[in-house]
């Protein structure tokens, strides 16, 4: 594997995982050993299948190889889509020996590692993340799943790839906004858990917009180790993974708002962020230049600043209420304690929550 | 609980959970402890409520109890109604912490177990099954899921229960064929792995059609301990625990031919088992006579003797082959290497499959 950058490995006793991160590894890095029997279902979307589809069956010499193109597009995240997978297993008869592989965003590895979740009751798979965004976030930390008509990703399960391949050569071909909101979610890493990389990021936030490779793979394999850690210390999310939210449950109410797939997950996540920040400042958290400072980044990654318009303070109420980092009718959210430090917390006053609404907001 | 006639714990690390077997336990038995928030959403069918809903919930008090009331039947195992689980718990807005409870057979079982297995990826549930079949089967062991028109059971997860309650008053309303149907699975435990409950069952097979409350309380308990036994051993079946599908290959071949919900599950495998016993005299693993013996029981206890009329050798040779104990094409089956003893196996002669089809398909 001579194009082999960077290695690092997600730590969780017999599930653990490699990360493959580098230049050109599709079609050259063979992920043979990964697969257990001879079936490969290669599942992507009909966006990337023209791009890299062939390349990504080389990753699987001596294997069987069928494959599943889904539409693309987050609206398409639910059980119809989803069972077409199903319907492929089943057509070309895969057994429970069978191994997945999500060839694309997001959207197409919580789909095909939920697919592969259920799939006589569990098989396993393999992530091939093409998106920034996915490269560094969904790519980590086994969750999966669909959405619901009534909420976001509401339906889903755990369920760790045996192996990840980021090719840093698929960002090439990736438009501008979805550079950006794959960005959202790596200065993320820096505010919540890596003040060092924050500050990295400030001074190279230019070179990673244009795609200079060497900075992407860098931030990628911070990102990735980030999150690595944190799943690594809490792998069912039970008390700090929830720091990887931050901005999400604005985020969430954002993405639901404007209907799925009209704002990008990381567009909602940066705008998040932004709000965080600001009720971060005004509970008296961070200071108000800490909050600028990030306002100013998140901005120069080029993410919007504000909520859709339109969007009021009681949409962000109702749509927040049924969010999942609720715990019995409690609002819980990720805050700042200071730069580089989140904490979870359902403690902050009704007021400040009202007064960010007010500073972002439509009117009622 | 002054009703509580036995109680077994199946040992699965933290994955322990109590079954409770007892006389009128509904309504009596509190299981608050097993639940964790203030959450309970009670899935039932619409055959289920109208006898033991009022009474289930009197085993929650102090919870915030709401209910999702299923159609009944096989055929109603998929996805659509599936989602009106999901429905009503995003409608009513259960969080992360809230516990679902099943009440009913299999069918309720399988399905609240795989909603609960998937909200917000993965909630607590608690089984309170009503048949005989889901009391000795689906409620040990954490297997949950939905049927695809290509195949039953083919998405599911393993999810355990925090506890299970089984009152064998429920059963004073089960229809006598479905008492037939749950005792296949009774009679499968003494095959693959107690002999001397196989015959205990020959003494008391007759007192067990006609519902006598003292034989059946031990049937079940014998029959979930031993279950109990096989999945703490191998709760993934990686191995040991596919001996529990004996009779299921050819089984599931009949239900999927006959259309899903003609054929009760425990008719099929009861049929199945009478092959599976064929195939093995004829391998020479068992005597004709222990044969004979096994075809007998299973008969009196009311189950069917041959798979229905039109079915064919070459419908049973194309059903199994996408059933999922197959590995990598190869047909593997449960057969007695003797009486109360199963073996797993892929080296049944193609003569003499063929010959036990004879004995017992239609014509092409």
């Amino acid at each position: 594997m001579s194009n082999l950058l960077r290695e690092l490995s997600v730590e969780l006793g017999e599930r653990s995982y490699p990360i493959f991160i580098g230049q050109n590894l599709l079609g050259t890095c063979d992920l043979s050993r990964f697969v257990g029997g001879s079936q490969v279902m290669l599942v992507t979307n009909e966006t990337v299948a023209p791009l890299y589809l062939e390349s990504a069956k080389g990753c699987f010499p001596g294997k069987r190889i069928d494959t599943v193109v889904l539409p693309d597009g987050e609206k398409y995240k639910d059980w119809q889509t989803l069972n077409r997978i199903f319907d492929g297993l089943l057509e070309r008869r895969h057994t429970r020996k069978t191994t997945l592989v999500a060839l694309g965003g997001g959207v197409v590895g919580d789909m095909a590692g939920f697919a592969a979740a259920c799939y006589q009751r569990g098989v396993p798979f393999i992530q091939i993340p093409t998106t920034l965004l996915s490269q560094v976030d969904s790519s980590v930390g086994g969750k999966t799943g669909i959405n619901h008509p009534l909420g976001k990703n509401m339906i889903g399960a755990f369920h760790q790839p045996q192996a990840v391949l980021i090719d840093t050569g698929s960002l090439q071909t990736l438009p501008p906004r979805e550079v950006s909101a794959g960005l959202a979610e790596v200065i993320k890493y820096g505010l919540i858990r890596d003040l060092d990389f924050l500050a990295w990021l400030e001074d190279r936030v230019d070179a990673l917009v244009a795609l200079d490779a060497g900075a992407l793979a860098e931030a990628i394999y911070r990102s990735c180790a980030c999150k690595a850690e944190v799943v690594a210390l809490d792998e069912r999310e039970g008390g700090l993974r929830a720091i990887l939210n931050l901005g999400h449950t604005f985020g969430h109410a954002i993405e639901t708002f404007a209907g799925y797939g009209n704002w990008l997950h990381g567009e909602a996540v940066g705008t998040g962020m932004i709000m965080a920040a600001e009720l971060s400042a005004l509970e008296g958290m961070i200071s108000r230049a800490d909050c600028d400072r990030i306002t100013r980044l998140i901005l120069s990654a080029g993410l919007p600043g504000k909520p859709p318009a339109g969007m009021t303070a009681d949409d962000f109420m109702n749509l927040m209420a049924v969010d999942k980092k609720n715990v019995d009718g409690q609002l819980r959210l990720v805050l700042l304690r200071s730069l580089g430090d989140a904490v979870i917390t359902s403690g902050a006053s009704p007021e400040n929550l009202a007064l960010t609404f007010d500073r972002f907001c439509s009117p009622e």
